[in-house]
């Protein structure tokens, strides 16, 4: 990219702007509520990530306007002796700005963010609906080895 | 069950006869290192598990004798209107007490700690390669609408 892409931790001023993009997506549109004010929901989620060390929720930046989404996740486990593991999700580029490589530049960053945490694997679970996103992730070098299921409650 | 399961918390007392359940595995005993002393990276991993109010290392016993284990980690999203998931990983059952229904109580056991603690989903990825796992998985009720794609670091 030539432009400079910022990446930061999101603060609370950010919310209106990454839930408007997660609304703005096929999937997305089915479950969020993307309303004037936010639904407290929102804010309550955000918080909780916000004070919590072993996650992250992080935006790309392009001059100053937020194009990008993640939340990264680093979980301890007693598995694969021992090993922490990043978990990516919700991620989301700005409809306006795609095919830009805003999302390939939001992994690779995230896969750094999991190298500096000591994680030994990067993890994230795609809809099968999304046959783009598999091939996104394919092409970055993920492999689809499991299953990701999923229970409503 | 006719005898009692009982579900707790795991202590670091347990920590060996995790990580022998974990070795005792197709998959687990190429990546697994049981022994005595057991590496000290497990003891570092069960400790930040037992730090972290997001994360819940349980144990089922049988008779005083721990025959399962799972990890459940509670993480808030801001996708879903701020909801709440649990994830489920590292289950394993004593391999001389298969067949008595213990990973299925262990499962639903962490449904009802996600009910608990206000999620809205229950998820966890599973390995192609396991068939007899996907199968029991469905019978529980999860569906495998994602692919689970991973990347070593």
């Amino acid at each position: 990219m030539d432009t400079e892409l910022i990446f930061r931790l999101a603060t609370e001023h950010d919310l209106d702007r990454i839930v408007e993009m997660l609304a703005d997506d096929e999937l997305g549109s089915t479950r969020e509520r993307y309303e004037k004010p936010l639904p407290e929901s929102y804010l309550k989620a955000f918080k909780a990530i916000a004070a919590d060390a072993n996650n992250e929720l992080v935006v790309a930046s392009l001059e100053k306007e937020v194009v990008g989404v993640q939340q990264i996740t680093f979980t301890p486990y007693i598995t694969h002796q021992g090993g922490w593991r990043a978990t990516i999700e919700g991620v989301r580029t700005s409809s306006s700005e795609r095919g830009k490589g805003i999302g390939t530049a939001l992994i690779q960053f995230a896969i750094q963010r999991a190298k500096e945490r000591g994680c030994h694997l990067v993890q994230l679970t795609t809809d099968k609906k999304r046959e783009d996103a598999l091939r996104f992730y394919e092409q970055l070098g993920f492999i689809a080895t499991h299953e990701g299921m999923k229970m409503k409650l």
